[in-house]
């Protein structure tokens, strides 16, 4: 490794701003730290003549991040365009097949063309690295890669769309239903172009399914997550929540069984007065258990300028001290491609739906529940609204695949005017 | 780097038992992340018959950690003994001069000693790593070190006494008066054979001087760090701090000043519902701030056989994947020896002390703090002990050198029938 490590980055929107105040404010603390002049020598982005308040001058422009990547004067191409596939793709293959180095904070595209990235990667001896792919600022990947490298990971949750977390706590506070608060989120530039990858839950089990990668040594498999949004949500759930000690939280949930590796990634409810349900709007938090650590707990800024800049950075700086690590902490080649398992794991059940006001309609629905093997925790009719009267169960722990038994069965009798929704209870 | 990495470890207590059943049970598991086989081939400790629950049979035995050191079929020296002398020194210093890497969870040693440790190590060109030196499994060393390289670090503070927060929630969750939770966390094992090394708060300092000297460059410097105990805390505190909404902690904070390196252990009041004052018992939690990244939390297990050993064995993961890096995270010879700060940072304060109950002795009170420049925020004046009455304070933001002037001036009074005590309300 020469004294000097130069940078070519590609996508100059917040993040690659960011990237590139570090590199020209902390220069010093940088070479200090690392041994190594870090600079950057080649930017490539949409536009050449916006302006992004830090001086581009002193480096080459490129129109083409793909001819970017592989020039002689990059050592390492930092992708931070985003986008599964295109341009993002086509660039960061290009830069490995030149035997660069790449750092990227692309979730989308490490969860769908991880496996392959990383053989790409490891064949030609270079590092593909993703800190700030998830849950922004915090280290995660580090921690669960190196500082927990000795530990059999059992479990993994998390908090890790700051956006859905947003709205959830705003709605929470402010007493708003939820089109109000998503209406106010788009206002504030909080959502993705596309909404659903945030509402949706798929930003967060983009990152999740990465985490599990490295936790069980499995090829990441984002098609096999189960996902639910927060669309459902409605703001007497966050109520009726509350009123029992719990938050709702879209939570993330990444674990090993006998069957094979459960991702889901779902609104949950959790103690109010655990690290979880503490968390408040656009903060990260990500679990993990390990078998001998137990549970760390890991929070921090999810996105924004300077966190997400500050994981981009912090892989740059290992690669400047000589690190190298297979992408997902075991060589890809022998990443296991393991079945992915339904959830089975019985978790206690928050059931909200709302029942024609008629006599007997009560007794079905505890016959359905019966009928599935659920037994009722808690219970509560609330005041009627107008011709329906809204009902909220807690069940005791039962499984995913009773709970779906149960809501068919629900629907089935006819008395549910409103589609019964269904969240696990994650006492952590 | 042979496909075989070899350890010594000296010292066969808790945290080197654990080692050892890591290093058994996890063996397939080490390999496939590092690359390497990890193999022990040699342990010393006190006494050789007994009986620790893991089979040495395979391992030879050396009665003297300095022999063991230095053997040739060691390549990795795991001192666990502990003491800043003695012993642990002897034989980090020998193993260090002989080549081998070191991994040590020995706060004491490093917080006396870590300069010329790291000189001595990185002469040599072999790494001294020390994750487990510092709040248990929780990577923070490797947090401040790697993941937040590319940051200024502006401050940190940190919970990193289990057996201090157990007594203090303890305390509060029990209602008992200190020395009864003491004399219990006594029984329990839970204290060091010196107690003041916990209770004092050196133990917890000697943690926080070492994340400093990363986060600031600096050279180790334990001997200016300011500490106060938690042994003046009456159960009254707690019950006062907790109707105002705060908790009471053994808060290490530490951050560069234009005046120089600010490090305080000290209990201070928290509020309730941060992370910080949601801590409960053994719990460690260290908080750490940078220019890009903001406020990152980290939360988990301060000690036990499992996260310390965890601690250990991440560091010799690294050292199996190749990973090579400067003990202080520069190199030694450029750290700082740079001035310490009495801390003059402004904080509001609790100053609790009781009264001659006389006519004239508040208003004594209230110009002692006038005086001084302090003006209060709150005061109560509880029901009447005796004859004399138990009064706190709350003030507006003062520096301590204000709080200093005021409590002698209370002092001074003659009308104070108790020593005042004043914590700092750090609102986090």
């Amino acid at each position: 490794m020469s004294s000097t490590l130069r940078l070519g980055i590609a996508g100059l929107g917040t993040v690659g701003s960011g990237v590139i105040k570090i590199v020209q404010q902390n220069a010093a603390l940088l070479t200090a730290r690392s041994g190594c002049s870090i600079e950057i020598t080649a930017v490539s982005a949409r536009s050449r003549s916006k302006d992004r308040g830090v001086d581009l001058s002193g480096y080459a422009w490129e129109d083409d991040p793909t001819v970017l990547a592989q020039r002689d004067d990059v050592d390492v191409y930092v992708e931070l365009m985003g986008g599964e596939d295109g341009p993002a793709k086509a660039s960061v293959e290009a830069a490995l097949a030149a035997g660069k180095h790449v750092v990227t904070a692309n979730k989308a595209l490490l969860a769908h063309h991880g496996q392959a990235l990383a053989v790409a990667a490891e064949t030609k001896g270079v590092n593909l690295r993703f800190e700030a792919a998830v849950a922004g600022g915090i280290p995660v990947i580090k921690t669960l890669t190196e500082g927990l490298a000795a530990n059999k990971i059992t479990r993994i949750m998390g908090v890790m769309n700051g956006t859905c977390n947003y709205i959830l706590t705003r709605m929470e506070n402010a007493g708003l239903p939820y089109d109000v608060v998503f209406e106010e989120a788009n206002q504030l530039g909080y959502l993705e172009s596309d909404p659903n990858l945030d509402v949706g839950g798929i930003d967060a089990a983009h990152k999740l399914v990465l985490l599990s990668s490295i936790a069980y040594g499995t090829q990441v498999d984002f098609p096999s997550a189960q996902l639910q949004g927060i669309g459902e949500i409605s703001i007497d759930d966050i109520h009726a929540a509350s009123d029992m000690g719990y938050r709702i939280k879209l939570l993330g949930l990444s674990q090993m069984t006998g069957n094979g590796l459960e991702q889901t990634m779902q609104p949950c409810l959790v103690p109010y007065n655990s690290p979880l349900g503490q968390l408040e709007g656009g903060t990260n938090m990500v679990v993990i258990e390990g078998d001998s650590v137990g549970q760390i707990v890991l929070r921090g800024a999810g996105a924004g300028e300077g966190p997400t800049a500050s994981a981009v950075m912090g892989d740059v700086m290992d690669i400047a001290r000589g690190f190298t690590l297979p992408v997902f902490g075991i060589p890809a080649t022998q990443l296991v491609n393991t079945p992915s398992a339904q959830s089975k794991a019985p978790f206690a059940y928050y059931i909200r739906t709302s029942l024609r006001d008629a006599p007997g309609v009560l007794a079905n629905i505890a016959r359905a529940l019966g009928d599935a093997g659920i037994s009722i925790d808690r219970l509560r009719q609330q005041n009627h609204d107008g011709d329906s009267a809204p009902i909220l169960i807690v069940t005791h722990p039962c499984t995913p695949a009773e709970v779906e038994k149960a809501i068919k069965a629900i629907k089935a009798t006819g008395d549910a005017t409103s589609d019964p929704i269904a969240l696990k209870i994650v006492e952590v």
